[in-house]
């Protein structure tokens, strides 16, 4: 049956997640009127929104990692289309530029980190750096690294990175939610046949995506142990079954107006110094509207 | 009468704007359905969105000047709140930060600027320093000009500067629109007390926005000759009335969707090489679907 809790698919904290018993679909269990519901929890987060905005204390991140034709993008566009731009932003990583390259794992993201009182998407994120990197080690000579062996102790390493950093990030005032999309391989491959049938979505088809799906069980083990080790309370992690895509998210949409509305924002109260002069700028606003 | 014209408030590329006899004030002449007409565009503007990432040759930049509370973030919510927040980008320039006061005056704006196939706005922009630091310069010290006297010559050189650099990029593929937001002292009065009177806009009141009010003047005749210097047939300035919010919107929003509507962006064709191979693919991801 339909479990409203946000939780439902959080990744626990203890790495007992296991992601092949995860589900990819649960049609047939969701509620009815997802577009409505999905309206909703979007009018939800843009009211969260403009009082993130005006107490100007907490940050939020939303980090978005699947696999190809998951739908990251489409599902950004639904639950986010609905916020004011100047207050949220989305940062797309893609393959890292020479001058990223330069520098270490954590720098391209750190650099476009969300301000206080905004919101910042990663689609992709310093995550594909144990998910793609580590199913295609020979990226890796790519950075440089000095004395790098690439076992399994040097992608514990990185596991550890990240957390650190993001348990940074939250001790600073970043609310950080991840979204893991899960798809199954069988409607990835739907999908991706889908893109090669229709004209208007042939430009998105890429042959490097089929040859990345091969790969498809070297992925799965590198998501289970990046969650496993990144799961945290400050950080969790969210494996949102990902086959039906109205129903997906949704599921993101309301994981991300319960984290919202669940912190103590509020509406900045004047100095009560700037108070007592108001009387003063009132008559002086009233004595230009005389003179108008 | 309502005259649907786009081009209705563009301020004429030969240097004969006269500010003091743009309108600010049109209620009486303007359509009904405003709410309804400025959806449409807002649709219209998404839709050519679309096209314009997909086609990915342009640049879209929108820029933003007015006196406080006329009206900018409410605008730029209005117009643009239905994009999908990936392909669009706020940035707002307020008080230099002292790393940006060590660039020259166009160095932070450019750092900001939309990549291709995107659209980047500008709420106040690289005009600001021929405005309030035209108005105030006394500001111009903390850029530590070398043998910098303000004087005439000093900002109409500073207004060639922006001119050419305008100019470059528009050679370069960005698609410039700019709007002044053209709002009456008096209104902007009569806002400034209703930012008083009501307890939830009281944190957006500000002392010193009510001195430079008073330079109402001075600014006028700053922006007088920025929009006469830089309307150009591809950058132009749109003076629009803003003391009507609601008019002020669909007259923003239908600007942009009118500009973006000529562009000759169009859906990429894949390669005919690529498109040679698309029966291996599909035989590839049948074979796949048969597996599983």
């Amino acid at each position: 049956m339909f479990d409203a809790n946000v939780d439902k698919y959080r990744v626990p904290y203890d790495g007992t997640f296991r992601i092949n018993a995860a589900p990819t679909d649960v049609s047939g269990e969701h509620p009815d009127n997802l577009r409505k519901r999905l309206k909703h929890e979007v009018r939800q987060i843009a009211t969260a929104q403009k009082r993130l905005y005006a107490d100007n204390r907490y940050a939020v991140l939303l980090v978005f990692q699947a696999m190809d034709a998951a739908g990251k993008d489409s599902t950004i566009r639904a639950a986010l289309s609905g916020l004011d731009p100047a207050w949220c932003h989305v940062s797309a990583f893609k393959k890292p530029s020479n001058t990223e390259l330069e520098h270490d794992f954590l720098w391209r993201t750190t650099c476009a980190l969300p301000k206080r009182g905004r919101i910042g998407i990663f689609n992709r994120s310093h995550y594909e750096e144990v998910l793609v990197v580590r199913v295609n080690p020979g990226l890796l000579r790519y950075q440089r690294l000095p004395d790098s062996e690439p076992n399994e102790e040097f992608w514990a390493e990185r596991l550890r990175s990240i957390a650190a950093h993001e348990r940074h990030l939250a001790a600073n005032g970043t609310v950080i939610l991840k979204f893991f999309l899960n798809v199954s391989r069988k409607e990835q491959t739907r999908r991706f046949l889908d893109r090669l049938e229709t004209p208007s979505k042939q430009w998105k088809f890429s042959t490097g995506d089929l040859d990345e799906a091969e790969h498809w069980s070297a992925y799965m083990q590198a998501y289970a142990d990046a969650l496993n080790a990144t799961s945290k309370p400050w950080a969790p992690w969210y494996a949102i079954p990902a086959d039906d895509k109205p129903y997906m998210r949704y599921r993101v949409a309301k994981t991300i107006a319960t984290t919202l509305a669940s912190l103590d924002t509020r509406y900045p109260e004047p100095d009560a110094n700037d108070k007592a002069d108001y009387p003063l700028h009132r008559a002086r606003l009233q004595g230009w509207l005389d003179e108008f």
